[in-house]
């Protein structure tokens, strides 16, 4: 198909899909896809006629949604579901192994003076003998979930998917709907949030929570910001209602540098990149190949987004 | 068998090890194994001709070496070899994911300016789309290798396992003796180190060893401090001859407080707590039962120390 990219090229995306026989023309009016490489939706221009759909170069589109550019009645839009899978799982658990271990504790305290009390405080994923298995929740458990699963594996440890359905994902020991998740906040040694933000997943976790959780808890996000009360969570972290938390995404982004999470110790952070530009490149040609083959074979998109839903 | 703690006992080694029938005496001439639970010489006891063998409750044996209590000539000595491969192969895992995806950096940095900058230089152990694998070399690669692999297998590596005699590990794709591994260091992506401390190995890492590794290379240390002469790391970490290290064993211990390496932002640690003796209490028992009863049989000890080889 004809393609064109806005507002900039992405070198490695380019090449898979030119070695598929798609074709870059020099502006959106010659082109039947519009490849979209930015997160803001102010970079998005209005669709011409001949753009049969858009192809949308990250995962989440709450911004595409708030700004007006995807809408009900836009061209399809897909998104890049599924690229993100394996790295975003490694983020979340370099993340959750980081604070269990209390690397940035260590780090911020520069002294071998607390080492006896961090080890004792120290989580483990794996199971010691005698013990229960960890409990790991994973809400929003898809492809990135999926991979999480897998990683978490070799460790032993006791799995519950959450999703909106209730469906069941491969490798959970338990698979739940959102609304039947209610005991899993307070049984959970480790809780994983991967999901979409939506309505009915906006400010999920805030203090009635954090109340709910174990005070060994600790809390993993790499999905969204917004899916966490951010202000809760700093009086969580601070009254050690919670043990921990790992944070790739927090609300706002970026985060002030007069923000109380970075001189918290029990606060492990990365600024947004599991799923960036960068990675994004590696894995996009194969998601738009694929969109592309399904859209000339008159199937439905892989991808496709759904305004309505959010994702 | 009847043992005789010191210089404390631990509580769940005690449950588990009576729980096999054996018993605990009042004082060490009563006993027929001596447990030892210090790491350092200095508290251990010449052995009454009563003690038919000492349990150590730790792995590395090199400080009992050098203070003379464990010799050619003392009675038959075990260590808790295996007893740490899961928890010391999570904290190998944890330092070298934490050190990729610049945890330390972040934290100390404490702001999100640098941002693009971290997620550009960040280190990916999965591998992306139309990349070659990661390739890890693990040097000493017994049981905590062993477990090491395992949880590495889900990111898709490449893995070189490097040991005295070059057999055979399960699992990884190259097996190397040590002494024909000169190659690898120039190769691997991640530098996993944990082998015992002998005189073969002791500052087995050193200035020319960094000349030939990768800019991009992680060094992570779970094994013994002075395998790594630290002079020569913080002159690599400084002068960017290698990318980063994550050290759960450092020389000396406890690091001193001014010393350059607590502020190195490419240099994440951890205070030697993968093998703590909390994490040891769960493992020991099993350990023992199972020299005890080999012991009773005439069978050779499993975890038999050989004073010469070191471990």
């Amino acid at each position: 198909m004809k393609y064109f990219f806005g507002p900039r090229s992405w070198p490695q995306m380019k090449a898979d899909i030119d070695a598929a026989g798609h074709k870059e023309v020099d502006s959106i009016d010659q082109a039947q896809v519009y490849i979209n490489t930015s997160s803001r939706a102010e970079d998005v221009p209005e669709m011409p006629a001949n753009i049969e759909f858009v192809q949308h170069c990250f995962t989440g589109v709450n911004q595409m949604i708030e700004g007006g550019v995807l809408t009900d009645t836009s061209v399809p839009w897909c998104n890049a579901a599924g690229a993100f899978a394996k790295p975003v799982a490694e983020s979340a658990l370099g993340l959750l192994l980081s604070q269990a271990h209390h690397h940035k504790r260590f780090a911020l305290e520069a002294t071998w003076d607390g080492a006896r009390e961090i080890d004792e405080s120290q989580a483990w994923l794996y199971t010691p003998n005698g013990h229960a298995p960890k409990r790991v929740a994973i809400f929003g458990a898809g492809g990135i979930g999926q991979e999480l699963i897998s990683m978490l594996a070799p460790f032993g440890v006791h799995i519950t998917a959450v999703n909106r359905s209730g469906r069941e994902v491969p490798g959970a020991d338990v698979s739940l709907a959102l609304s039947d998740a209610t005991s899993v906040w307070s049984e959970a040694d480790f809780i994983v949030l991967i999901m979409p933000l939506t309505e009915e997943t906006i400010g999920l976790v805030d203090a009635a929570k954090f109340k709910a959780m174990k005070k060994s808890a600790i809390l993993i996000n790499v999905g969204r910001g917004k899916l966490v009360n951010t202000d809760d969570l700093v009086e969580a972290l601070r009254t050690g209602e919670i043990a921990g938390a790992g944070l790739e995404v927090v609300d706002p982004e970026p985060l002030p540098d007069d923000h109380p999470l970075w001189g918290m110790k029990n606060c492990t952070m990365t600024p947004h990149m599991g799923a960036s530009w960068q990675v994004a490149d590696f894995h996009l040609g194969e998601i738009f190949n694929a969109n592309a083959a399904a859209w000339e074979e008159g199937k439905p998109l892989p991808t496709l987004i759904d305004p309505k839903a959010g994702y």
